[in-house]
């Protein structure tokens, strides 16, 4: 019982301390105008693809930094630096998630007068990110389909504290047996202000509409500064 | 400082107490002469599928136990249930992996002189529940090949733990742009021991090798005991 009382003692205060730290980041990116997202997904749900593909598509006026967020090795990175963006892995060494300090650590490597949106890209895992607020705008979930239309319910929390989730691999959809319909139902009961976008990395379909909405969203923050 | 000092001592705590429980939950496997397996893989691997398409294929003589661990929703154990074995649902309320002592909590509901097999299948999660010993006889990772060839590496401390691995959704292979030689050859770098089996849990492929292997191990878990 005591030392249940100390373990529980403990995570709240890291959690606190997480806050901390987040709301410091929060009112440097409120400075510099520059909309931070929290992107969450399973390993191989499709972040790093779908950051990839957002890239190109964003208004070339539009300036954006990444942070990469993995447990060991630096793939991720690797493949958004050959895009010409600049971009900061952070290695957890086996932690499950980022916290607010690790991505205080990787502010000083952007330009912030230079910096219009910041994606950072949390570990692989669907639950631990969700309770570690970095300072971000919102937190967006990317789902593989093939994962399964049973996600959602199983997953509540991380759909409950997200703006957007985007539904990826969706020209896998006639070769599994995902119910889309029973996907987003389940969506919206546990969000109904979520906004869902159904996407293809791989062929492309749907990138548009989301990268616009992004960038409307950059905008609305930005005016908002005014 | 000190703080980060209490929070990696009671973080070992957590851990030395797990491990206490797991060789307690360790030593009553091994008196009932029952293989525990723990089944650790990402949301959507095809977990609890693997388990409903191997359960008809083991033979009938063995006696099969299911422990269902989820953060909520009692939606696997209720699929588990309907092949007409004894299964019992684990809800960690949030908790992103089993410990130790939720699964001894579990153990009276089953009856030990009947249970050659008991199958654990973890929180859908990569990273965390790899640190938590169980007190099965090995872990299992169920990895969808739709996840993408960089998984191993990316997630390596569960692959280096694991006596097998499961690489399911085959049926998908030629949909995706998933380089198989490159994920078997990641695996086998991180542990040349493993056991990689390749199936689809959707069209049937590689489900018999799988199960006779984990039938042997059944019966060799058992004659060493004897």
């Amino acid at each position: 019982m005591e030392s249940n009382r100390r373990e529980i003692e403990v995570m709240a205060n890291l959690l606190s301390a997480n806050d901390v730290q987040a709301a410091v980041n929060r009112e440097h990116f409120l400075k510099n105008k520059c909309l931070a997202i929290n992107v969450i997904g399973s390993p191989g749900a499709g972040k790093t693809s779908l950051l990839e593909k957002t890239l190109p598509l964003l208004t070339p006026d539009m300036h954006v930094g990444v942070i990469e967020g993995d447990i060991f090795t630096s793939k991720d990175a690797d493949r958004i630096a050959a895009h010409g963006v600049p971009v900061i892995q952070i290695n957890t060494g086996g932690g499950c998630h980022l916290d607010s300090k690790m991505v205080s650590k990787a502010m000083p490597a952007f330009n912030w007068q230079a910096t219009d949106l910041m994606i950072i890209e949390n570990v692989g895992n669907l639950i631990c990110p969700g309770d570690f607020d970095l300072g971000e705008a919102f937190k967006i979930i990317v789902l593989s389909i093939v994962e399964g239309d049973d996600k959602p319910a199983k997953y509540p929390v991380i759909f409950r504290n997200a703006k957007a989730v985007v539904l990826n691999k969706m020209d896998l959809e006639a070769y599994t047996d995902v119910n889309m319909e029973n996907m987003r139902k389940d969506i919206l009961a546990i969000n109904p202000d979520i906004q869902i976008f159904e996407v293809s990395c791989r062929n492309g379909d749907g990138l548009k509409v989301w990268t616009s909405w992004l960038c409307q969203e950059v905008k609305a923050y930005q005016q908002n500064r005014d």
